[in-house]
């Protein structure tokens, strides 16, 4: 990596590490305050967002119309992004608040205090709206920020950001609580990754090929999303219209979402297994299977060891019978990615062993695999979808950019 | 790293994963017997491990002092050992614990479930119990663990790690829940260290310097614990008989623990400066400061800037005089570690804003530092004290060897 990158992510990280001591300390009010500040200043700037934003585009042309369309703003996303920001403002605040308390047996008084981690990197591509609900996340929990945007949405993405940090700034919080890494060159992202004694945590939001980067190169630790290979199992007394209902959310209500299913496990002893095909196929969905299974092996178009593997993102789904429950939950533990699997059951005991014995971030027992989401859990926002297995798991909001620490209240006690 | 030492890692880990869905879906009971079983296995081969022990020692002959020190086992380190196993087995399981619950406007229940990490990898030296006493803690929270020793402590690992594995057997469960790497060969930390589709989580305990290998070098995450330049400030209000009370100890109960002060800084409007630094020194320690100061100088040992960033952890204090509380904040926050610093005062206030502005795994009002210890906080043992910010800070036991996930319950909700 280059040492003009690395000198400028260091100065950058001092002036956030400066800038997370103030936000440490900063009222809910005053945090609060400035997201709402800044929401409106992404709302006053909506046109010379957009502006900056029909510059990227125009630079854009060679890229393809899926790229295109994430990076395109309009009105109603400028407004959506300036929205999701007040959103943030009005969460409660995780800073302060108490996890446990004891009293010891020496009269020493220990409470557990959430606390922000301090300086975050977020890594990320396309979406300029990340600039503005990323930065609103780790501000609302007290941690600066140091985005760094894909190139070709640099002009978009300093847009809002101007607007974003002159809204905190008003507000009486430091700018450089949330700042943008100003030059689009790749170098800067290999700098950000190696400078464990500036970011305390990095989280890359984007695709695979991103991902799979910054977690092979960082020396900071990463708050990751890899693959969501989702898996439904219908289990032999499932009721068939909820079967139905859940199968066909969950493969199809969006297809591109990591929270939809990839393959579907149906219980060999389930009465109606060519029913779930034919749905997802009337629904416009190619299902893959095995071509020897007399129930569904007509129907199917064949598939490859890689089937089981594959987050297919797409209207595609690979179809598996297997005999019970066990079969099922080891089908999920060789192939699954550990980020969203759920049972149709009607069983009680059924359903709660495989909600035992699936060790995914999220499990789910008669309900789509298509909830996996932070606002769907509850948590207002989300900055990912964990798929690692410390420090947080599945949707990732306020909560999970904190961390916390021990306070203990004495009167004199030595150890003696 | 060799192919070999790979290779095996990738074995062993396969037979831990395996074991690791038997400890996460076990009873309390079934583990805590199991701990039972090993504690009395190594009483029941005290002679054997002694034995194998004094093989160790014969080999280590060109070993320091302090090192053979820690080698070395006893009749009585032997019944400690056995000791600290069967207290883990009565310490409450955290495992399906729930964090919190809520039901979401469409009806879906969920609820945050505390689960085993997976598989643990620790990689230590010198003090052969730590094969039982990390091997336990891990078991207890339902993880597998594959233990790599010192090559200095092979044969006293071996007859531990055998009696122990014995133990957990009797019980049911799998004997491949605590392995012992079977090579004391470096370039197996090497290939634990890159496995990070093996191990979840790797903890090294030791010196300085396998800490630092550990976290140069691993691919895989990892919970360590690095300085403890640890801090009192005594304030100008504070009680004098208090303040000489905790900084003696603080300093001076053990000076070889990672909780002991290394930097005292006392209050310029504190009335008796001196008193401390002549209880300190009457009590053995040597006394580094400013030789400018009025009213120690005479008294110290000039301190050089690199005093301020030292880990003694001998009889050696560094001593500066600050002008107050906001002065106190900052040395800490440019020289502390983030492992444990104190304040003595009598105004509440003063102590609140200075439990609040120091950002440190553990900070204690009127107490010593030497409280930062898992079995003082309560927590019936330690793996060790995080000075990381994720995942778990301060004092780490059962709980921070555990993650969770969502468990949602429904009764088939679609996104739509």
């Amino acid at each position: 990596m280059s040492d003009d990158a690395r000198i400028l992510i260091a100065e950058m990280g001092a002036r956030a590490r400066a800038a997370a001591r103030v936000l440490a300390a900063a009222p809910t009010a005053v945090k609060a305050a400035a997201l709402r500040g800044a929401a409106a200043a992404i709302r006053a700037d909506g046109h010379v967002i957009l502006a900056a934003n029909a510059r990227d585009l125009e630079r854009a042309r060679d890229l393809s119309a899926a790229m295109r369309d994430r990076l395109a703003l309009s009105p109603d996303r400028v407004e959506g992004a300036a929205a999701a920001v007040a959103a943030v403002a009005a969460l409660p605040d995780p800073v302060g608040a108490v996890i446990d308390r004891s009293v010891r047996p020496n009269g020493l008084a220990l409470a557990r205090v959430r606390v922000p981690i301090g300086v975050v990197g977020i890594v990320y591509e396309s979406r300029p709206n990340v600039t503005a609900d990323a930065g609103a996340l780790c501000l609302m929990a007290g941690n600066a920020a140091i985005l760094r945007g894909g190139s070709e949405a640099a002009e978009s993405n300093r847009a809002i950001h101007a607007a974003f940090a002159r809204g905190i700034a008003a507000a009486g919080l430091p700018a450089d609580a949330v700042q943008l890494v100003p030059i689009a060159d790749r170098a800067m992202v290999g700098a950000m990754l190696a400078a464990d004694d500036v970011l305390d945590l990095v989280i890359p939001r984007g695709g695979k090929g991103l991902v799979a980067r910054v977690r092979a190169e960082a020396r900071v630790p990463v708050l990751a999303h890899l693959d969501g290979n989702n898996h439904v199992y219908v289990h032999a007394d499932a009721d068939p219209a909820m079967a139905r209902a859940v199968v066909l959310d969950a493969k199809l209500r969006r297809t591109g979402v990591c929270g939809a299913m990839e393959t579907l496990l149906i219980d060999r002893d389930y009465p109606e297994p060519a029913r779930l095909v034919e749905a997802l196929q009337a629904a416009g969905c190619e299902v893959r299977g095995d071509p020897g299974e007399a129930s569904i092996g007509e129907m199917v178009v064949p598939a490859t060891a890689a089937d089981w593997d594959t987050e297919y993102l797409d209207a595609i789904c690979a179809v598996k019978l297997v005999d019970g429950l066990d079969e099922a939950v080891a089908h999920v533990a060789r192939h699954g990615s550990g980020h969203t699997d759920a049972i149709v059951a009607a069983d009680a005991g059924v359903a709660e062993r495989f909600l035992g014995a699936v060790d995914s971030a999220i499990v789910l027992w008669n309900a789509s695999t298509q909830f996996a989401d932070g606002g769907e859990f509850g948590l207002g926002a989300e900055i990912g979808i964990a798929t690692g297995r410390l420090h947080a798991r599945g949707p990732v909001a306020l909560e999970g950019l904190t961390t916390y620490k021990w306070v203990g209240r004495g009167s004199g006690q030595v150890r003696g």
